[in-house]
């Protein structure tokens, strides 16, 4: 096995002498350990497998964002846009601390993160591929076979999680071929520590994002806390900071090109082994007309609000989401529209089926999985349209929260064990949070004219993809006109109370039937459409069965496949811990065009026109001016650098990864991609895909000379 | 001398160890000798200063573009956006040449260029200060002065075409401290032999213009006639292929990165002694101010004439042209507010008043010329408003050109050495021209709505800034609503003849009374606005005489101060031939993007779009994925090189100018700069300052395999 895959890195050089390629399980990577000591790693490759060694242990998930301790007292390292929900949520009318920054130069100064942010903390990772499929037979219908696979992942994570204090969670790897018993601990009390202001973290905004050259400077801290006897706690104030086993050193001399860097992180999802037919219909289909409806959504929202209003301010976060998959579905579609990536993967997907054709064994193995894989792909095109609209509908705050607390109380009714995931005990304080965090995220004047929009589409669909009760709840039919749906939207928001946090938390305790005899009109939309609702989710668990006994016998192939042809296999990202490893590097975008390894603080100068999003605070401006680098200087840039490129394999959540020198020190935060190298959650280029970090250099001379965090920077352990 | 200017070029270095900076007069070559021949100049320097010898011979003027013969039968390469006027004019409903592109496979296949279209070689330049300034004291007014002088310079023009065939000119050098006679050969049968198809020659448009990445395949071919005895004439079948002394070889190898290059051409006009006060007041008012009459300008034509329509062909050149400076001018603006130009020279200015003052004799010389300029650039600063709007009218057509027909049937009163410039009868072939062309640039409804915005701007002057008699002509006075003033316009367009060409040049030959007696209204405005126009053009002569007594003397003591300290001196551009060297280099535009110094032909698949400006023919796109490249491949690249970039020093007029190499052959034909550097016009950095040149490996490639032009491929001489 070893032998193979050190062959299979032989035959994809990168120019640097190496494969990229690959977000690597830590458990795999003694395998690669020749190579990463070659390339540049210092420490013991295989102390890099255990998940109870550092630096593994250092490096933790916030949920949707990677991190990692930086200090003893369980400082957190991340990106400022994995700490902007809480820079919002403590923002008020007399300080607004994400325009202004935040400093806490005590632990007391520390406040409350936003509701429901995490710290989770990988301890352990067991494979258990052979529980979760017991009892599972490839003769069981679609949703049966969902249902006992669900199951068997409850009662893992039931058993886990018995101990207190800790998230388990048995995600799929290869889609279901290898399953994973992950455990982690959860630290709940989560406080901010420090974040520059947003012209400094947000720096070129969305105008930059994606993009090189880059000047941001994002990243951010937070301190997990637990309770004074070591355990996880809800905030309280006789908490104290959490011990991590481990912690990162931060090299502020650096790294320069060409260095060796790795990533630690948790990516969430990459989509390297679909079939040719579901490649053209995302890049054809459903990037095209979901980037329209996240560009109406946005249209909808900044119409219905004015600039600068509370309206506004409440969603600016969903706002800088719709517009940041907007950006990267067009690039997803334009990169697509360049390449040859659809041929390669027809040619592929060709050899694979002459490959198990070529066998008689693997043909009975591996040939009727592909074939009914292909015909359940064309089951969910069939319907995607449907799909695509009511995945968007979610975006209308009320009716979604209406829908959610009624099925909870449904859901109440079972036995915790069997209740759906998401509603079980252990996913209460996560609900109750996000219940009451709307009230930070809405506004109704908005809500309605989002509703209004996503019915309009809905409407659109022929009708017999439409569902009876919404349309009967919303008297959507062939005649129905805009004013119409209108003035029964009016109606909608003019008589529920689900808009007060109050109304909407007091339904968290309340029976069916409480349910059932309210005159809440949302209440009565959840309750009317809940049957259908329901129905809907039985069809996707029965294709989503089959889905998981097709598709994993296709990884099955495809994994076998590529080994016969010494290619290196990893997993599809699936939040979960890996590691990428590559050099500092830029490249080439364009033809005649190269992106330089580093920007400068210089960059900052050049871009700023004192505008939002280029408006760098006017101290820094005044510290650039005046040359101001103290030991941050990168000696070939004559500068300090800001944003570095380099060629690790990412994609999103992968934001405020650690990048790591080969001493497994801290040089620097991940927090985003090129434009070009969007498309590599697909199809990953090593000439294209280029990872945008900021460089450690760059926030400790923000940290000492713009901000004057000093405690914070007394905390770090700095290594020259 | 000489070691003064080797002296000083030590100080000015680039990367590439010389001073980019200066456009050099022939003469002052040899005097860079040692430094050129170290560069990578092959040929003897002392050549470089003979416009009778080669290369000097083979590089001439269109008037506006520079060009080089390439060929002994006349053949003459320059830009395709220096032949598009011809393109446009030989392009017919049933043959669009200027889309389709134009291949003369023999003589008798080539057109005649658009009316106008001349070569000009540059056959004497003899120095002629003393002359011109003959009679000529500071005691006199202003407008003895300019009167003086044009009558000098009239006399030595008037010498020197006494031959004919000849057109000769006067220009300032530093601003009247020095004048040359320049006699140049005037052809005046110049026909279209060659252009490749808009796709090709146009592509990436306005989108790409002043941009690079750039793939424009910007060049196209000219022949120049005489007739059969050799002289210069008007076109006629009998005349053949003028002899030009000499021509370029062209070197099919071409350059690589630091290559030593040189351009030669007839750069239009820089600023680069203009006074601080004067650049403050061009940045912060003339160019916001002149750059949103063009934007309007182009969106006034474009409201009134519907895409693809006769009307919006006939402004495609006006509209390139708003567009070209609008982007220009937007440009100069942002990079000025990056840049420390002002306070640089403002010292420099305090600079050279402090080295004034401290010598009793320079101070006496010098001291009252430094006060007077500034207070006449106050006077020409306090009646700039009007001065732009009224200079911007001539976009109006009817009254434009009615005011010059007005003004040559009185001028023709006159013996025509009194005549004003412009209306002697030397001038009468290319009046006539300008006249006839107008129909192929001219509709009547978009020349009424450039008029209606022209006056409402002019309306919107304070009143004693405006013309009483163009006021009580068009009826604008304080209480003019806009409807009163479109039906005055509206009136004026029913009622003229001008917009006919027949009519328009029947008004040539007739006389003033005859114009007096007029029904047609444009000519009635010209009649009833002529002393008004002829006092403004008074009072400016009075300031232009001014300025030349002060500003030559500025000049004096400028290039006085700069050869004290070793700085080069050169003259600003005036449309006379120049040489730049330099070396084949990218540069860094912006903190962490590099501008490589070669595009590729790979470059155009990436950027086609398949639609207009990125459709290049089908045809080659096919050959570039066949990776079809002939002799034409630069190794390096491992395909055809594009264009090119190199830091010469250039501006608008070079546009054409043959790029050489060390041997003085063309490797390639400047067309453009880099965005950064338009503000290069006043002032040079030599890391922001890029030209871009069509490299000649890509013209021979697109002549050989898209267009097939194998006569012009055999008629030219390629060197390997």
């Amino acid at each position: 096995m070893r032998r193979r895959i050190l062959a299979s890195l032989l035959l994809l050089m990168s120019s640097y002498g190496y494969a990229v390629e690959g977000m690597w399980q830590p458990h795999q990577l003694p395998q690669l350990g020749a190579q990463l000591k070659e390339l540049g790693l210092k420490i013991d490759p295989e102390k890099l497998a255990g998940l109870s060694d550092f630096p593994m242990n250092a490096i933790v998930s916030l949920g949707g964002c990677s991190a990692s301790f930086v200090s003893p007292k369980g400082l957190v390292a991340t990106n400022h846009h994995c700490v902007y929900g809480s820079l919002q949520y403590a923002s008020t009318p007399e300080n607004n601390v994400l325009e202004n920054g935040f400093v806490a130069s005590s632990l007391e100064e520390e406040v409350p993160a936003a509701p429901g942010s995490r710290v989770y903390v990988t301890e352990e990772v067991t494979e258990v591929t052979h529980q979760v499929l017991e009892g599972v037979s490839d003769e069981m219908s679609g949703q049966a076979r969902y249902q006992q696979i669900e199951d068997n992942i409850k009662r893992l994570i039931q058993e886990c999680e018995a101990q207190g204090g800790y998230r388990c969670g048995v995600p799929a790897y290869h889609h279901g071929m290898e399953y994973y018993l992950v455990k982690r601990l959860e630290i709940r009390d989560v406080r901010l520590v420090y974040a520059p202001p947003a012209s400094i973290g947000k720096y070129g905004g969305d105008i930059d994002n994606w993009q090189w050259p880059r000047h941001t400077g994002d990243f951010g801290f937070y301190r997990a806390y637990v309770s004074p006897d070591g355990k996880p706690a809800d905030y309280a104030e006789e908490n104290v900071p959490y011990k991590p086993a481990n912690f990162l050193r931060i090299d502020a001399s650096g790294v320069k090109e060409g260095d060796f860097v790795m990533a630690l992180g948790y990516p969430g999802r990459t989509n390297r082994y679909r079939t040719a037919d579901e490649v053209e219909n995302q890049f054809t289909w459903f990037y095209p007309n979901a980037r329209v409806i996240r560009e109406d959504l946005i249209e909808v929202i900044t119409d219905s609000s004015l600039p600068e209003s509370q309206a506004r301010l409440s969603y600016e976060s969903t706002i800088a989401s719709l517009a940041n998959y907007a950006k990267n579905y067009r690039s997803m579609v334009e990169s697509y529209g360049k390449s040859d990536f659809l041929q390669r993967r027809q040619q592929t997907e060709q050899a694979l089926t002459k490959w198990i054709e070529s066998d008689a064994d693997r043909k009975m193995e591996y040939g009727p999985a592909l074939h009914e894989l292909a015909q359940l792909i064309n089951t969910e095109q069939a319907v995607q349209a449907r799909d695509l609209i009511l995945g968007y509908m979610s975006y209308a705050a009320l009716p979604t929260v209406a829908e959610s607390l009624y099925r909870l109380a449904v859901e109440k009714q079972k036995p915790d064990f069997e209740r759906e995931p998401g509603y079980q005990e252990r996913d209460m304080a996560q609900f109750r949070q996000s219940i009451q965090r709307l009230s930070r995220r809405f506004d109704p004047q908005v809500d309605k004219a989002i509703l209004q929009y996503l019915l309009t589409r809905y409407a659109e669909l022929p009708e017999d993809q439409r569902v009876d009760a919404i349309d009967a709840f919303y008297g959507i039919d062939k005649s129905t006109t805009a004013e119409q749906l209108q003035q029964r939207i009016d109606q909608l928001y003019a008589n529920t109370e689900l808009d007060q946090e109050a109304a909407r938390m007091a339904w968290l305790d309340r029976s069916p039937e409480a349910f059932r005899e309210s005159e809440d009109p949302f209440i009565r939309y959840a309750v009317a459409t809940h049957d259908a609702r329901m129905a809907l989710e039985e069809e996707e668990e029965e294709r989503t069965g089959k889905m998981q006994q097709y598709r994993s016998h296709y990884m099955s192939a495809m994994v076998d496949f590529k080994r016969a042809q010494n290619e290196p296999v990893y997993a599809d990202a699936n939040s979960t811990l890996r590691v990428t490893f590559g050099t500092v590097q830029g490249n080439e975008p364009r033809d005649g065009l190269k992106n330089l390894p580093f920007t400068t603080l210089e960059g900052i100068l050049e871009k700023n026109t004192g505008e939002d999003p280029f408006d760098a605070p006017e101290k820094q401006l005044e510290l650039i001016r005046e040359q101001t680098y103290g030991p941050y200087e990168l000696e070939s840039l004559d500068s300090v650098p800001v944003n570095f490129l380099a060629d690790v394999d990412i994609t999103g959540g992968n934001s405020g990864s650690a990048i790591m020198n080969g001493e497994a020190q801290l040089v620097g935060l991940l927090f985003d991609g090129v434009y070009e190298s969007i498309i590599g959650d697909w199809d990953f280029d090593e000439e294209k895909n280029r990872a945008i970090a900021v460089d450690a250099r760059y926030m400790l001379w923000v940290m000492k000379y713009v901000d004057g965090a000093e405690n914070l920077l007394k905390e770090l352990t700095i290594v020259e």
